[in-house]
């Protein structure tokens, strides 16, 4: 059997710690810094020779850094013969580039698949990729955890009557839909249109909301144009509350104080990404992956399925 | 004859512009901003389609953005069917992280260099790397220019007499030596050690410098901490006066000031870096390397060889 061990870098250290606590381990010694000039600079602190390495760090803003603090961790980690490199990125930076809807755009999602792979990542493990296809951008095994149960089972312990789970989108209807399973609710879909990026426009409610509690689901929530828009017009129609919830809290920009002026009663959210700490977030509800991911590293460790944790 | 595009990122739009104009062309049209969120967001504005196209970007401060300002380019380009994609990297950032100095530590120039390779980069030229085996960690060419020619140029016009040449450490003796040799001069070191990195201490002073004008050279210029501990400790053992220079000014933290402070007469540097804007640089000579750059364009488009260029 070979020895387990948790590292983190600098992005999301307190849920790296909540994992390594559910492991029953602590975390591996490392210091994560930078040099004068802004370099990072890495020490591991103990041997991982021969061990299976687990690195936690989502790739959240600053991204780019987040994202050589991983590359470079690996890549010492690969010299210092560790025997196999485990990336758990619970948010996935860049999963927005994943296509090329014009012209010369790059694929980032899929440069960032490659710079992991080349680095020498063995395996990464991952939660609610902004489309699913970016598994398929990687040659390694990929973990794809979900948290819509983890959010459903938070509003199912709520008691809340007469539901729809609404989608904030086209894209997202398939998400609101295995919300809508889970807490035997109908769905209905906002229509909107975004003129360009970090700008939404809500147009068009499709479904029956008049009276209903809506709780409106998303993967990213990002600058919060889109949701919170769309919570005030599920207002203006009818409903009679709105929930959000979504598994990243990109919240970036104007996001928390639009939160904060929207009809939104309530945000739910998970600790992919830490919340910003000098903010007011009273309506904001942090529910933990760090059991979820857990389990994916025991059962990945122990060469089980984790398919098991899927649904 | 293909058609040959110049491109530039963040980095140093200037220098970029200067090698355009050297080769007589202008930078090909491309906005590289950011989301909301701090990702990176790159639009190529003009058709790239079997073109032989030189990027120029150097990954300094700050390195780990301007990195993937880089790698995300090349993703774009190389999807958008450029013919080549040449990398024109007059300060390639990590550059000191190029061994294993200690157990566990990561050789970041290397995982530099493979994170080019992977994005699509065909060529890379760069200047004065930090050690020249760094060429050995690509498996695509590189052309490898020199600054000591323009350096040692500045100085000749000075028409200085009695000079030194001072290698402010056992590391650059060999630079030293490239331009004493154009210059016709003795060498001398500072024989010092470093108690941690961003520290210097001077010790020891190998040479005869009395009533003499000492030229340190070192490559790269970072904290200022060696230069300035080494040009005082000339002055104070009878050196005339004390002139420095360097290929890179990185001039992170209290550079400037400690260069203010210094016994240091002129600092001669190259563009390879742009200088801070808001910051007292009377003492500072700037340098153009985009005629040489530029040269190395025309020849490598050419299929000529560039060696002609290396000294
Ligand atoms: N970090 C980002 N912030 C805002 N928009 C982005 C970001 N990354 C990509 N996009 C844009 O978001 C769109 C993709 O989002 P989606 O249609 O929801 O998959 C594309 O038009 C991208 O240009
Ligand atoms: N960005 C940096 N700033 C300061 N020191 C660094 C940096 N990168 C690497 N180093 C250290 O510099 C030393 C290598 O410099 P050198 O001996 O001049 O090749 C190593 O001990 C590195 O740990």
């Amino acid at each position: 059997d070979t020895s387990l061990k948790v590292f983190t870098l600098n992005s999301n250290p307190k849920l790296a710690e909540d994992i390594a606590e559910h492991i029953g381990t602590m975390l591996g010694k490392c210091t994560v810094s930078r040099f004068s000039d802004g370099e990072i600079q890495i020490n591991i602190e103990e041997s991982v020779r021969g061990c299976d390495v687990y690195v936690v760090q989502s790739t959240c803003s600053p991204v780019n850094q987040h994202i050589m603090e991983l590359l470079i961790m690996i890549d010492a980690l690969k010299r210092a013969s560790a025997k196999s490199i485990n990336i758990v990125m619970p948010y996935y930076g860049y999963a927005r580039q994943d296509r090329k809807a014009r012209s010369r755009e790059p694929i980032a999602a899929k440069l960032v698949a490659n710079l992991l792979e080349t680095s020498g990542a063995d395996r990464v493990i991952t939660l609610d990729l902004h489309a699913p296809q970016i598994q398929g951008f990687f040659d390694i095994p990929i973990d794809h955890l979900q948290g819509v149960p983890i959010l459903s089972d938070y509003f199912e312990a709520k008691s809340l009557e007469d539901i729809i789970i609404m989608s904030p989108d086209h894209g997202g209807v398939t998400r609101a839909r295995k919300m809508a399973d889970r807490l035997k609710a109908p769905i209905g879909i906002i229509d909107k249109r975004r003129p360009r990026p970090n700008v939404a426009e809500v147009m068009n409610i499709v479904g029956n909301i008049e009276g209903k509690t809506a709780i409106l689901i998303d993967d990213i929530i990002d600058t919060a144009g889109t949701i919170t828009l769309a919570a005030n017009a599920l207002v203006e129609n009818g409903a009679k509350a709105v929930y959000a919830c979504c598994t990243h809290p990109v919240l970036s920009g104007p996001a928390i104080e639009r939160i904060n002026d929207s009809k939104i009663k309530e945000l739910v959210i998970t600790n992919s990404i830490p919340l910003p700490e000098d903010k007011q977030l009273n309506k904001i509800t942090q529910l933990s992956v760090a059991p979820l991911i857990g389990e994916a590293i025991i059962r990945v460790h122990e060469l089980q399925s984790v398919s098991i944790l899927f649904d």
